[in-house]
């Protein structure tokens, strides 16, 4: 019976407990003694118990009880098993972050929040390809061999909201110009990352790059963003009252996580988006309801069993082993790795700071804000992950990836607390917070 | 990419938004208007929806969406990804409910709940084999020929304390002397049943059943329990403020998961118990600490979203068409579903309803006590799933189980309500509960 269905599922049960321990943990020594996002403990201690480090190892003279059959045959390293676990976090984790975007606050801010984003997500895309063009991990002779720049400028664009909050929120400037343009800079920044991805993805499986072929790609994942937020604007209400009449015990909560499901299945299958844009849009579409409040607390509670399954799984899947695989030899790929995490901070900084400073920051202000959009955090390992689950990008530029997004995500808090010390960000004359032109 | 892994996850999650709702549905028409548990309205859904009816019709002329690929190669009739969500659900619902029982309550009343409950074990787990054998779905001849009816008896040993709870909850009689002794003796129940279950399962896999094979078997199994709940008890203290030490967010709940992981795996692994028996008794040795009530709000969140899971999977297991297969014919097995039905209310009845008038009930206070005991429940249905799963039992007997279930579990709240209507259940002179045997 050692091979039947129930001893698979205790062998995952066991590994499971072990990533569970793993993450809290990680997550537990980066919070109290490094001072750094939580996540980024997580994403070590996946990379430590990988397969390819102690995971690997034959403990105890007997199996590894850690080892993950490397290569299950979908060209997974992991289970499948964990792999839709993992994945059905991040759609979760996407939800949630959706849900709890405040609409009002968002559409307040979205203008001058929108030329800062646009700035940081249009250097970052370009720097990133470039790099990877640069550096010879592209081939520009096909479009196949184009999509790797395409995906790694991709990750570039992201911006990790949570942790730029978590840091605001810390030293209590969440609520200051910088920090709520910063913040709605960042949702701008997830919705123009992921019409980025969508028509990367959409050039990946055509593996054609016209006009035609782009514009289709972006009036599909625009309207598809549009149509699911418009629909939610109007039937929102209806669909959180539908869901209310359900009393059962946790009725809300499935039923709210069974819409961001069909959402995201939807968003993959049909309109060949990826299945986080549709749970985020989902969020967004159902965050000014009452089913919200309604199931804050136990999404809440979803969030944190399943999300650092998510990002122990993502490190999990990091092969350092591979850094110089293929084509490369491992000093390109460090040299990429340093180059790529460099070009994240310039562009970055300049893309997202020099429009701060036109739409009403001095100096100091748009330093701020420029700070404040570094971290890729969270989004860009789930687009990373997306790369390499579908084969667009290998483990050297996944590794790559990896290691621009820790180096960000560090990076951030460390500037970020001792820029925001001394005087207003804004521009003189513009001391008033109501009369400059920040979120009018 | 139309095969890539995140197009079968996509696939996947469709189906889980199907099954959450289909749960959600299920359940409230269950509670709402039928006015029975909601656990038989997932189930009923699962039935409705699995690939042997509406799952398996080709929707509107293109793929059925909501079809399972039957039979995925390890015997499965859902998919490994599906399989190995809903045995996570019922890991966590067993672990809850060890957490949730008051142990000092059930230490008070442990002697009349344990006549109680020997009776509800002894005379339905041999009414259960006796049915099978009688029936002709058992082979007398061997071993292996046996154990369905090995395994029929164990599922006829459930009791499932939460429908009984829920029901006299409503009636607010769950602190009456009756209520208290079936609570209690439904957790000894769910012991003794485990270890039948250990037996059982230990025969199945050694092929025999000398004294002294079932002599380890019991060892093992009361061994296990004995001494992660005396270790527990010891230990579970140091544990909690261990675990309470970690501050990130969910780090409770997240460690507390991964332990009732690890005592399922390795119940499962090392001991050849059932997984739920070490969720179970890692709930029960937690159940004092402190641990349990910063935990108790997000358990129930994360139970609310994967419980529903488990039943809708369970009830797309049952294969109506496979009531009739193999040696069997379809009358047979309506035959076995009538006898095997009754005989669950009779042993039940008889079993645990003499024992109740020697511990102090009158008749009245007997009958309540036996009522209270009919509902197999969800643990029945775990059993049984543990069976289907193991291949120790087939589809025609796991059809049988599933339809004795859904009978003792419909029919007791039925008869419970007005069975607790009118006077004293105890023994005159033993009016006063203080002045009773019961409980002392």
């Amino acid at each position: 019976m050692h091979d039947s269905p129930l001893a698979v599922v205790a062998e995952l049960i066991l590994l499971l407990s072990v990533i569970l321990v793993a993450a809290k943990v990680g997550g537990e020594i980066s919070e109290r003694y490094l001072k750094i996002p939580p996540v980024l403990g997580e994403l070590c201690a996946g990379i430590l118990i990988s397969p390819f480090l102690l995971g690997g190892i034959h403990w105890f003279g007997g199996g590894a009880i850690f080892e993950l059959p490397v290569g299950t045959g979908d060209g997974l390293p992991v289970e499948p098993q964990l792999f839709f676990v993992a994945q059905l976090a991040a759609i979760v984790l996407l939800f949630e972050a959706g849900l709890e975007t405040d609409r009002d606050k968002f559409m307040k801010y979205v203008r001058p929040a929108t030329i800062v984003a646009s700035g940081g997500v249009i250097l970052p895309f370009l720097m990133g390809f470039g790099a990877t063009v640069l550096l010879g991990f592209a081939d520009m002779g096909s479009i196949e061999g184009m999509v790797p720049a395409l995906f790694v400028g991709a990750i570039m664009t992201a911006t990790s909201v949570g942790i730029t909050a978590r840091v605001l929120a810390d030293i209590r400037r969440l609520d200051s110009p910088e920090g709520v343009t910063v913040l709605a800079a960042a949702v701008v920044d997830d919705v123009l990352g992921i019409i980025v991805l969508a028509i990367v993805i959409g050039i990946a499986e055509e593996g054609t790059v016209t006009a035609v072929a782009i514009g289709i790609i972006f009036l599909k994942a625009v309207g598809f963003w549009l149509g699911l937020m418009v629909l939610g604007s109007l039937v929102s209400k209806y669909i959180s009252s539908g869901v209310l009449w359900f009393k059962s015990a946790g009725g809300a909560l499935v039923l709210a996580l069974a819409l961001a499901f069909i959402a995201s299945a939807v968003a993959e299958i049909y309109f060949g988006l990826a299945m986080i844009i549709g749970a985020y849009t989902m969020g967004l579409a159902l965050s000014g309801t009452e089913l919200k409040h309604q199931v804050e607390d136990s999404m809440r509670a979803v969030n944190n069993f399943l999300v650092p399954i998510f990002f122990v799984v993502i490190g999990m899947q990091v092969d350092f082993t591979a850094f110089g695989a293929g084509d490369t030899s491992l000093a390109s790929a460090i040299i990429f790795a340093v180059v790529l995490s460099i070009f994240a901070v310039i562009s970055k900084a300049v893309g997202a700071g020099i429009p701060a400073y036109f739409v009403g920051f001095n100096r100091i202000g748009a330093t701020r804000v420029a700070l404040g959009m570094l971290p890729r955090g969270e989004v860009a390992l789930i687009v990373a992950g997306i790369g390499l689950a579908s084969g667009v990008i290998g483990q050297d530029i996944f590794g790559v990836a990896i290691v621009m997004t820790v180096f960000t995500t560090v990076l951030a808090p460390v500037f970020l607390i001792p820029a925001f010390k001394g005087g207003s960000g804004l521009k003189t004359g513009a001391e008033n917070e109501n009369e400059t032109e920040i979120g009018e």
